[in-house]
């Protein structure tokens, strides 16, 4: 089954899940789609934000994908079910996989969640740990700035830092939290920062890794694992600058990822 | 849908994953097998293992289960693709969920795997991560005296420590290894002694746990979820001596798990 994945996001932030996939599972073909132009989807509202996925699926079903990875938290938020039940290829989200890790990783099930405004207006963790796990206490927490910083490569350093710190500072009443649900795929890019300031007693669940697991589960148990050998190359687009979107790409990917090179980077018209 | 999850395993390894269900999936209602009788499963021939595995199957289908959970290494590895062809409910072996956590885990793709003889000789986990991803290095090494001991109740202590570093020696000279499989749902139960030997640096991955998550998912997609609020209890049946059943069952749950007393255990009849 050598057709692509394909994976939205409104911006680079799902590239920390495509950076997972190319990990966990190397043998499957990515196309991946940022609307880096209508970035971010954050402060937008419902009805903006469905419009915007649907023509990112729209786009994507031109290139007969096998599977769609929702990799943004605002867009799973309000439009997974929707696309679970229209389109007949498996979705997956990334807010799902988020709270089982949560649900995992903690012992004293309490749980903190940050996200964009989008995501932490829709209740769309709270319901997904809840509908789980009804004895949770859980905190969720806007963090408007994340996003911007982050489209703008600042990922360390003192700006960063006083950002993250300014911004968290909500979670300290909360102060039996074992777990922070990291609920939008922009924010594993500040990790570190967040774990220096949350402390490093807190596990910090990144949404980005978990739906890479996940996706490999759904596409096992969908026989839809890529069982040829032959060669090829992922694709990225940007609804944006193609310019900017290659550096941020680059600093995303490190050195670590070889065929950076061969990637065709195009700017989408939709 | 409110009917009960089957659990299957060879004795009492598989209330590892009971436990993890328990945690990640309070609102299902679960039915455990265990066939401490005929325990341990790992020096039997396959056909021995394939029948022991059916009949535990058809003895768990006339408690009308929404999905299947093999608990039991030895038994994933000879019999999960019949059972997932023959049976119309969703089965989840304990394999592919330990294969896919060590993916996620390795850093620098070192993997080593211990289990029974049969899971081992079946070479079923090399080739769940082979499949997901070639480009690993692994060495799998059978421990045949595991099971006997925890079956006995022996999971700390000097003759733990003796056993487990013995066992373990030829680990030594893959010296790489970051990431170890503990392929046997029994060695959980082992899992700080094999933590103490192999060194605080190697990550861990219980099967049991990563098992219960992937049964989450999979409920979840298939809409199998409980969602009903009634109140229930679980089943716990055994081939063999009920009183070191529960004897047994206690220590493994220790003082965690509060709705012990109203567990029903009885003697199955198969």
């Amino acid at each position: 089954m050598n057709k692509p994945i394909g994976v939205i996001d409104s911006g680079v932030g799902g590239l920390t899940v495509v950076h997972e996939l190319m990990r966990q599972l190397p043998r499957e073909k990515l196309i991946y789609l940022g609307d880096t132009l209508r970035c971010p989807y954050g402060p937008r509202t419902a009805k903006e934000i469905i419009r915007f996925t649907w023509e990112m699926v729209d786009f994507l079903l031109t290139k007969d994908i096998k599977m769609l990875v929702v990799a943004c938290n605002t867009a799973t938020a309000y439009t997974l079910e929707e696309l679970q039940k229209k389109l007949t290829i498996p979705v997956v989200g990334v807010i799902q996989p988020g709270a089982r890790a949560a649900i995992k990783s903690t012992l004293n099930n309490h749980i903190g969640i940050i996200g964009t405004e989008g995501t932490i207006r829709s209740n769309a963790y709270s319901n997904a740990l809840s509908m789980l796990k009804p004895d949770l206490y859980t905190i969720s927490l806007a963090c408007p700035t994340f996003v911007p910083i982050v489209e703008k490569g600042i990922l360390s350093g003192s700006l960063a830092e006083r950002t993250v710190e300014h911004a968290l500072l909500p979670l300290k009443k909360f102060d039996e939290m074992d777990t922070l649900i990291l609920g939008c795929t922009h924010y594993p890019l500040l990790k570190e920062v967040i774990q220096q300031v949350v402390g490093p007693e807190i596990t910090l669940i990144s949404s980005s890794e978990e739906t890479a697991r996940e996706t490999s589960t759904i596409l096992q148990i969908n026989q839809l694992l890529n069982d040829e050998t032959e060669s090829f190359y992922h694709q990225f687009y940007t609804t944006g600058d193609v310019a900017s979107f290659t550096s941020l790409t680059k600093r995303i990917f490190n050195s670590s990822i070889d065929n950076l090179k061969s990637v065709a980077i195009e700017k989408a018209v939709i």
